[in-house]
């Protein structure tokens, strides 16, 4: 395999773009259905605009151990029944690779999640440098009233799995209770 | 090898330390010595109070191919004869290991080298992300009035080689010349 031939110099801009990006995903509440705890309100919401609830900007590289991808997150504010916007998570597709995220503006919690079914949480904020260990699963959540925006770095090998998290959810879901954030369990929260 | 068990925070504050930290470097000019293309002005610098050019703070993760190292550099501003203060810069042990930078303040050069002769810079600011692909020795420079900041993202196993550059020094040095930023080969600086 081809490693990337040359450095070179991209930047992330005031409305959190990394330029230049090479792959864009959108995903809109219609792109992760049946992912949000409340049924009928992931529906309502749907239906009304069915809203844009992050965008990741990234600048791929060689599928290679000894690369490093780089991406931005801008992870929009909002809410479906009491659950704020949240990205769909993943594990990677190698477990044993970590991610770096580093907080850029806005606030957020980092949730994790782990095959034995351990679980926490991690709020983040600009300047927050937040260590994913190996083999855990890891959503972002906005908890806050503008976008949540931040830097990731992750292996270029590492890969991306969807359908574990697809299937099992995770453990913790981030909810606004009498106006404030509160991190509770799947089970408690139903 | 045990891996990092668990996520968890770490934060850039307002000084440019990541914290918490497990490991600092501290280099003063008699710690490079010989690396400046002048040594009369590197000897005089040195006795003349022999400063400190830069300090690395670093969350020290296990040497395993799927870690990440998170660490902050604050390198100062300052000049030996007409050189800028500059970082010693190294290659990766495991040479096929890129690495990520990201300008939190202050301005500066990313000065990148190869074992073949290939050489390049790139000038860094807050919010440049700069990619350092694999194989590439880098060492950054202050070109700036106030300390030049950034954060840097490698893999575990990564590890530095610094003898190879000391033997054998960087082919671009970053001067001031007429009171500008020139980034010169070794050989037209002599």
């Amino acid at each position: 395999m081809e490693l990337t031939p040359n450095s070179f110099a991209m930047s992330v801009d005031a409305g959190g773009i990394l330029e230049p990006w090479t792959s864009k995903i959108e995903r809109r509440l219609s792109d992760m259905a049946g992912m949000y705890a409340d049924p009928d309100a992931e529906r309502d919401a749907i239906a009304a605009g069915d809203a844009v609830v992050y965008e990741v900007y990234q600048h791929d590289m060689p599928n290679h151990a000894g690369e490093l991808v780089v991406c931005t997150t801008l992870l929009y504010p909002g809410k479906v029944g009491d659950e704020f916007f949240m990205t769909k998570g993943h594990y990677h597709e190698i477990r044993e690779r970590a991610e770096v995220y580093y907080g850029l503006s806005g606030e957020g919690q980092l949730v994790l999640a782990k095959d034995d079914g351990a679980a926490e949480a991690i709020p983040m904020r600009p300047g927050t440098v937040a260590y994913v260990a190996p083999c855990w699963a890891h959503r972002t959540v906005n908890t806050g009233s503008e976008p949540f925006v931040f830097l990731a770095v992750y292996h270029g090998d590492a890969g991306h799995d969807y359908g574990t998290i697809e299937t099992e959810g995770f453990p913790l879901l981030v909810l606004e209770r009498d106006g404030e954030v509160a991190v509770v369990s799947r089970q408690e929260a139903q």
